[in-house]
């Protein structure tokens, strides 16, 4: 039978965005601020600044991502029964694509690059889950949506949410 | 309504890449072969001194690649009508990443980003139709294949098959 299939998505749900954010405006603004700044406020407008876009062009930025907690380790027991995809919205920084693609090599070395999807629009990406942290991308997916809480999202009720990496293992397992 | 969409591939469909293998053959080793060489061959194999893959590697092939005789002037008469993606399989030379981002928005500036996908397997992509030059994309995708010519696939007789772009805009116009 054919294995289920998930997709993924990279910022914020495989990667912790909000951590380097704070870490790059404490190196390069030498202010530290809390990650409380995120709750609630779209993310591009979260630091002052206009920092989180300054930093999304900033190469080394994606390169340098640090890897949500027990997310390699969730991956890889939810690749036993699932299909799994990475599907990152990626297109909109194109300097990011090869970024990218070295650091799934380096933390997801077990995902082949076949099952990896870099695009814009999420909408014609058709899996049985899709795990993200935006309405933009879950409310038009084809599969059954799972939000991965991110302070942006703190407000959405109207789809199935997963707080950390241990609660989709959970859900889905 | 919701307009119809087709997932357009690259290599082989709106680059050709025959015509840059033969010119950086001529360019690197000299030698004038003739567009014959990849009829009915796998198109890794077709070119002597295991050159197919050799280019592929190059800085460069990806970004230098001619366009496909018609191609521009068909994309935009058939985004007048259909809901156009390009879906190309470039992870497998991550490289090429950056390089086919840029060439697309030198030849296909029309095309936003959102529309633009870089992946592996097409198998969860989802679209009506889809043209591409390879079964290994089309013998599974989920709407209507359309068979692209290439000299690697003269042999396939499953498939609808247009020779050209005047092909292509004849059959669904």
């Amino acid at each position: 039978m054919k294995k289920q299939s998930i997709a993924i998505d990279m910022d914020g749900v495989l990667a912790d965005t909000e951590t380097q954010y704070l870490n790059f405006y404490q190196q390069i603004y030498g202010e530290s601020l809390s990650r409380e700044i995120f709750t609630n406020v779209p993310e591009g407008d979260a630091l002052p600044n206009g920092a989180v876009m300054e930093f999304l062009f900033t190469p080394g930025f994606f390169r340098s991502l640090p890897v949500m907690d027990s997310a390699v380790a969730a991956v890889r027991k939810l690749q036993q029964k699932y299909d799994i995809y990475i599907v990152s919205a990626a297109m909109e920084f194109p300097l990011s694509l090869y970024e990218k693609k070295e650091w799934l090599t380096e933390y997801f070395p077990f995902i082949h690059w076949q099952h990896i999807i870099f695009c814009g629009d999420k909408s014609i990406i058709d899996t049985d889950y899709m795990i993200d942290d935006y309405c933009k991308n879950l409310d038009y997916c084809k599969g059954k949506p799972i939000l991965f809480t991110a302070g942006h999202n703190l407000n959405v009720k109207h789809h199935t949410r997963v707080n950390n990496w241990n609660e989709v293992v959970k859900l889905l397992l």
